[in-house]
C-alpha cells in the first residue's frame, strides 16, 4: 500500500538570486519497504546556505542538484513501517532525504538519534551539522586562546551564534555582525561582548570602535565587505577561518575580492576553507562537549520555523533575506 | 681619521612606482671605530622588493625607512679596523647595513661568513635570507608530498628560483611563472617542468595547459592576476604560501582582490602570509640542508649584477620591471 508524499524539486537553475519559479511541489507515491528498508514520515526538514552551490551545474566537493529530482538535504522523522530489525516504527531517525515528506530508505542509511533530552529537531542544529560545523572549525582553524577577540560575521545564524557561544566558554572577547538590532540584542543576551549592525553606517568604522584592539580571529559566513573589513582590522597571526560567503553566493557576474589581500603577507594572516565533513574525527569530542553544554544550559539556540513542504522554497530563500535568527527549520505535519 | 661613504638615503617617498628621484646620493664621514666598534667596507649590498613595503609611511612589522636617512638591507663586507677581538681586518662580515660602502657597528650586530666554499655574496641569496625565505615556507606552510604539483609566481627571482628548485628535490612536479622566455629557459635548465610566459596570451589558459590535473601548492610573489589563477586551478587542500605581491605593490589606489574568493571555502584551501623570521627554529636545518645542496651541486643560482652605489636606486627600481634573473645585488668597489 503505497504512501502520497509531496516534496520539492528543482524545476530551474537559479541566475543570479533563486526565485519561488525555481521550485515545484509535485506528489509522489512512495512505495512499502522492501526487504531491509524502512518506510519514514519526516517531521522537520533543515534549509542551508551551503545548498545554494548544489545548485549550479558544475563540479564542486558534493555533485549538484539534478533538474527535476527532489532536492536533498537533513531531515529528521519517525519510523512508520520498518523491515530492518535495527528499526521499529515510532524511532526517531536523521537522514538526509531532506525537501520530502516521506520516503524508503535502507536501514543503513538512516541514524538513530539517541535519546538526549533535546527536541528531535536540535539534531538538525545545535547537535547536528551545523553544531558540529561551528565546534570542529573553531578548534581545529581558529586555534583559539583565552583572551582572543574574535569576530564573527552571519552571527545570529545557526553556525555563528553557536561560534559565538563557543568563543565565551573558552575564554576569548566576541564582536558579532548581523542585519537587525533584534538579532544583536539576542546575541547579547547569550553573551557576546559588542554588536555591529551591517545595515546601519560605516561597516569598517562600526567595527573598529567594537574590536579597537583587533581580531585575532575572524569566522567568516558572509564575505564580500565582511572580509575585506576583517583584513582591516586583523592583528598580526590572526586566523581566519572561512565557513561561507552567503553575500556573494548568489551574484551571477564574478565579485572582486577584497582590496587590502596584501595584508595577508604583512600580517601574517592564516587563511583556510573547510566543509564539517573533514573535521570527521573531531565527532566524538564534539558531542562529548556540545551534549555537555546543552545539557548544562551553557549554549543556547533560537529556531526559525515555517510550517508545511510548500513552504521549503520560501524558507530557503529567506535565508538569503537575512530572515533567520539561529537554525531556519521546515516543520512538516 | 674618518672615512669617506657614500650612502643612498630616502628623499620622498614614492607614490606608486618609485622613481630615481626619490633617492639621493649623500657622501659622509665614517668615524674610526670607538671600544667594541668595527669599520667595515661593503662589498655587495641586496636590494629585495620587501623594501618597497618600508618606504610607506604606515605601521608594519618593520619601522618604515626614514626621510633624510640611509635606507637599510642585507649586505656583505670585509673588516677594516676593529675594536672588537672577535673580528680582524679582511674578516667577511654580514649586516643590515646595506645602501652604504662603509659603516661602524658594533660587533655584536655583526655576523662573520662561515668559510662555506661559496662567494661572500651567495650569503645575501641561496645562503642568505632568500634562500631561507624560500626553504621555511614552502616546507612550513607548503606541506610538500612526493606528486604535488607546485606553481610559483615570480619564479625567477631569488626565493622563487630556490623554491623551484626545493619542490624538485621534494618530489614534486613545478609549474613556473615568469616574464621572458630566457627566464623560463635557465628555470628548465635547472629543472622545472612547464614554463608559462606571463607576458604572452591567456595566463588562466596557459596554467591549464601546464598544469592539466591542477595544482597543490601556490607559491605567491605577486598577486594580482596569478592568485586569481591559481584559485582557480588549485585542487582540494591546496596550499598557497602567500610571499609576497609585487603586482600590487606599487599600486596607489586600492587593487580589488581575486574574483573567486569563494573557491577558498569549496576548495578548502589554506592561504598563509609570513616573513622569514617566524621561521627562526628552522635556521639549523636550513643551513644543513642548503648548505649540503650547494656543495652537492643541486641547487643553482644566478645573479643580476649592477655596479657602484650611485647604481643601487636604479638595481631597486629593476625589481618592479622584471629585469633580474636570480638574485639583484649591488657590487660596491
Amino acid at each position: 500500500m503505497a504512501t502520497t508524499s509531496r516534496e520539492i524539486h528543482l524545476k530551474s537553475r537559479p541566475v543570479g538570486t533563486p526565485e519561488a519559479a525555481n521550485f515545484e511541489v509535485v506528489s509522489v507515491q512512495v512505495p512499502d519497504p522492501g526487504a531491509g528498508e524502512v518506510l519514514v514520515r519526516n517531521a522537520w526538514m533543515s534549509v542551508d546556505p551551503y545548498m545554494r552551490g548544489r545548485m549550479y551545474d558544475r563540479p564542486s566537493y558534493v555533485p549538484p542538484f539534478q533538474l527535476g529530482a527532489p532536492l536533498q538535504g537533513g531531515a529528521v522523522g519517525q519510523v512508520v513501517k520498518s523491515n530492518d530489525p535495527k528499526f521499529q516504527p515510532g524511532d526517531w531517525v536523521e537522514s538526509m532525504n531532506g525537501w520530502r515528506e516521506a520516503y524508503v530508505s535502507s536501514g543503513a542509511a538512516l541514524n538513530k538519534l539517541p535519546a538526549a533530552g533535546v527536541t528531535p529537531q536540535a539534531f538538525l542544529g545545535i547537535l547536528g551539522m551545523p553544531g558540529m560545523t561551528a565546534y570542529t572549525s573553531f578548534h581545529r582553524i581558529g586555534e583559539p586562546k583565552p583572551g582572543d577577540v574574535v569576530f564573527v560575521s552571519g552571527a545570529a545564524g545557526a553556525v555563528g551564534s553557536t561560534v559565538c557561544q563557543i568563543a565565551k566558554l573558552r575564554g576569548c572577547t566576541v564582536v558579532a555582525s548581523a542585519g537587525t538590532d533584534e538579532k544583536l540584542g539576542w546575541l547579547k543576551s547569550v553573551g557576546v561582548d559588542a554588536g555591529v549592525n551591517y545595515k546601519k553606517g560605516e561597516l569598517l568604522e562600526n567595527v573598529r570602535a567594537a574590536a579597537p584592539k583587533g581580531i585575532d580571529i575572524y569566522f567568516d559566513n558572509v564575505g564580500g565587505e565582511h572580509l575585506e573589513v576583517a583584513l582591516e582590522v586583523a592583528r598580526p597571526f590572526a586566523r581566519f577561518i572561512e565557513c561561507g560567503m552567503i553575500s556573494i553566493y548568489n551574484n551571477s557576474a564574478p565579485t572582486p575580492g577584497p582590496r587590502n589581500m596584501a595584508y595577508i603577507v604583512g600580517k601574517r594572516i592564516k587563511m583556510q576553507g573547510f566543509i564539517v565533513s573533514d573535521f570527521m574525527d573531531m565527532r566524538e569530542q564534539f558531542y562529548a562537549d556540545m551534549g555537555a553544554w546543552v545539557r548544562g544550559g551553557q549554549i543556547k539556540w533560537e529556531e526559525t520555523v515555517e510550517n508545511g513542504i510548500e513552504n521549503a522554497p520560501q524558507a530557503f530563500l529567506n535565508l538569503f533575506a537575512g530572515a533567520n535568527t539561529g537554525k531556519m527549520l521546515v516543520k512538516l505535519d
